[in-house]
């Protein structure tokens, strides 16, 4: 059994997201953003929704919390995602002074690492692997089906 | 004379957005988003009205662009924006696949070319150095008030 409040009670929510995501045809990557034990944003991509490339999980997700705190920076919180942020959401993170940053899935195409861990604020701990196969599963299953319809 | 729908022009534009920026207290960078000659987004740094570290000028842009042209993709766009754009920024470009970025003033400290130009999309083009005096001038007045509040 999961036990509430843990990293992967958490990621589960997170994954719940991703799975939102793949059922409105957008790419299933989910975002939860947690304050000490209080939640403060569930977000999934929208890109195609919105018709916007800003409009990650991770981006929708800071800007949430940021209304809620009133403050734009996210001192004591932590960011679970389902897969490693792209550049964008990781220079997105290292503006706001995230305090820990948890992702599943690694993403070596596409993921920030590519240009290393400056791209985070020096502050941010950092954890990933946690339902790894999961949610990378759901993001190869998704890739899977659009490749068949557009055949 | 500066000539109407000329690079100078929009870049004359974005520094007057940057302008407004400073009067309200944000960090004086302006953006401008063109569709071929049509002017879609003008725009600045929000980040201190909205409490969102996403608020740059250059997110604010994408995001009214796209919605303008009703696309992500912001093909045979050109943007002018007076400060070379943060990683974040760049990285938004990227997925937009921006055609042309033209900045301003550079930012070694904490621009995106301290990542190299593969943070940009392959097909974006690139110029710089337009109204450099001009934008980088806005932002040290800026800055060097700032300090003088502090004292």
């Amino acid at each position: 059994m999961i036990k509430v409040f843990s990293d992967e009670y958490f990621m589960m929510m997170a994954f719940e997201e991703a799975r939102k995501a793949a059922a409105n045809g957008e790419i299933p990557i989910g975002a939860v953003l947690v304050h000490k034990q209080q939640l403060l944003a569930k977000t999934h991509n929208q890109t195609e929704l919105l018709n916007d490339v800003t409009a990650h999980a991770e981006i929708l997700a800071i800007t949430a919390a940021s209304q809620f705190l009133n403050s734009k920076y996210l001192k004591d919180c932590t960011l679970f995602v389902t897969l490693e942020p792209c550049p964008m959401c990781a220079a997105a993170l290292r503006w706001a002074q995230l305090s820990k940053l948890v992702y599943a899935a690694e993403d070596e195409k596409m993921g920030y690492m590519r240009y290393g861990n400056s791209m985070l604020h020096p502050k941010t701990k950092v954890e990933f692997g946690l339902m790894r196969n999961e949610c990378s599963e759901l993001l190869s299953h998704f890739f899977k089906e659009k490749r068949k319809i557009k055949q």
